[in-house]
């Protein structure tokens, strides 16, 4: 890997959380939450996914437990966001730029999270499932935090499917012996087009 | 053990994984969910109870995560449930056939549930409770998922009861020195039974 | 330390473990659970947030999985609690009892997290957070299971504000090179005061 492309990874990784948080921060603000809800809700729709992985496969030290600058991150971003208008979040622009962003976090969650269970031993089915887990989960505890039934679970736009099938070529490109950082590439490009799309055409699951 | 017998707990080891995914996937398209959410509520109904014991005793790797087969046999029961008509859950047939499916699962994962905390050095009252959680805590996740309170803990017929009872018999079976395939079966059947008749005779707690 | 100190902060925990186990048992009774739910909701009010964090940085065996006299206790005390009266509960003399009782509560599971979490290898802020978790969740799994937006995050008094700053002030005792047991009392001390001063005059975070 060479530097530019590792960072192009941060980067991403960076925005994707970013992006999650705010879907909780903007989830906890429509239900009235003070700052301590905002900042929880924000730290478990960014690291809840992550959190069930490495507890389901026994992965310790959990990331964020061992890197604390991305906690403190959030404090700071849950507090920034606070007094930003209603109108700011409905913006169509910045609903916009949130759906990209949602999408490339998306897509970086789940070919990691598959790229974790791969590695620690998980076979092809099981690895790909984790990659959805990581990428869908921290919405879900979201959700059931709010007393929503979860989005995901709603017959809106693929979100899930896009995570499975992004983590499946990610995987597939693993098992065809490409490396790490190329096959991480593709399977996150693959799951965050595949989502704008189907949010962009309205394509829906038959069942 | 013989073949006959070890075979005969897996088979009720799979109508019981059956018939609690079954109740997930009620459930899930009761609330209208895609398929997305129909296996993932029904896989947390299935295998939720297990996962949390083996996550509170840190017994790793989980069983489904590393036997990915049950978890891609729920894809195909789940996308194989999805196009039967409402008509074919509410015939009164169907419905008893699951309750004594349910009813199979509830003492198998009791019993087996308190059985490996017996065996990871629980005492006994912990290693009961353990079967309970086992038993009873996959369809809880599922109520807080579809967002409802948990069905368990509304005063219908004994379930979390018979668990509870079903797994200190099979420890006191094992206690006195019994074999582990006969506690099994004789714990099993003492929580199928009992849960049975609440059902027939619609037994509930008195408080 | 001497025993009469341990000593007081072996009541002081058992007092906490009640006082949180109680806030369940009203919540499941107002819910109208059967014995079954008012203990889970029991035993998950009082050990979620220690068996959470646990969980978090890989800490086994559980406290009350090793020691099983707490649950049995408990079913105790759900058992017992069960026939009292409505009118019991709204004595304002028990309410008053009963919040000294969660704000101590609140102190030590706070500080004791914090601790854990600090001999464990975490920084000074995923120590704090640790305490916050172990002081708070298990009252935010209380009200996810009784199908509630959880109370903390509303806009009431400060709750899991003094969690955090008394988890705060315990590791800057530590940090100085206080010995455990008196920063313990005043991590524990602070926060206690702080959420009775808090409900006394109704202060509320801003934000």
């Amino acid at each position: 890997m060479n530097f530019t492309q590792i960072n192009a990874l941060a980067l991403i990784e960076l925005l994707g959380v970013l992006a999650f948080a705010f879907t909780g921060i903007i989830e906890a603000r429509k239900k009235g939450m003070d700052i301590i809800g905002v900042y929880t809700v924000s730290m478990i729709t960014a690291f809840g996914g992550g959190t069930l992985r490495d507890m389901m496969i026994g992965q310790y030290p959990l990331y964020w437990v061992q890197h604390s600058a991305y906690a403190l991150m959030l404090l700071g971003f849950s507090i920034a966001a606070t007094p930003l208008p209603a109108k700011f979040y409905q913006n169509p622009k910045v609903t916009k730029i949130f759906v990209i962003l949602d999408a490339l976090g998306l897509g970086l969650f789940s070919t990691a999270g598959a790229s974790i269970a791969h590695h620690a031993g998980c076979d092809f089915y099981i690895s790909a499932l984790m990659g959805v887990v990581t990428g869908v989960f921290g919405g879900i505890m979201r959700d059931i935090i709010c007393n929503e039934i979860p989005n995901v679970f709603r017959r809106n736009e693929l979100y899930a499917t896009c995570a499975a099938l992004g983590s499946m070529v990610f995987l597939m490109c693993l098992y065809t012996g490409l490396n790490e950082l190329p096959a991480t590439l593709i399977g996150l490009t693959f799951t965050a087009v595949l989502r704008l799309v189907s949010v962009k055409y309205r394509v829906k699951l038959p069942i």
